[in-house]
């Protein structure tokens, strides 16, 4: 599946977040991550970060897709992240 | 079609790039909107954000699918924005 990543969670959690969605998914841009995962990876992904947030404070959306074909990416000003590679 | 939009944009340039977000999107989390637009809507707020970003310094980007039913979303830890009224 398709995997869009955005998280919001506290400065000091940051470190660990970023450190488990960079095990699964490519950085795209600050707070975002996309990537092609199976399902079993997308469930270790999801479970990981539960156990590195804080669920009153921290917020972290996910978008999946069956495919990357269905979804398109476009960029308006700086590409920041390496997405070319997986789109 | 359905649209997720990431802004990573210069704090001074924020407001601008808020405004001209949730007049066409649902705020959904911090730097993150979503909804659903016309090909034209889609149109307008790409050209209105252009003319907002520094393209050599701000980055947005979007994510589009041709209906949200493409889309599955899920939130981990506290939903921020009204995103339940639109999928």
């Amino acid at each position: 599946m398709f995997v869009i990543l955005v998280y919001d969670t506290a400065a000091k959690r940051n470190p660990k977040v970023l450190k488990t969605c960079r095990k699964y998914l490519h950085w795209t841009q600050r707070s975002l991550f996309q990537g092609e995962l199976t399902t079993a990876q997308y469930r270790a992904l999801t479970a990981a970060l539960r156990n590195v947030i804080d669920p009153t404070h921290d917020s972290i959306v996910t978008y999946t897709a069956r495919s990357p074909e269905f979804v398109e990416t476009t960029t308006l000003g700086v590409r920041l992240g390496g997405s070319d590679d997986i789109l």
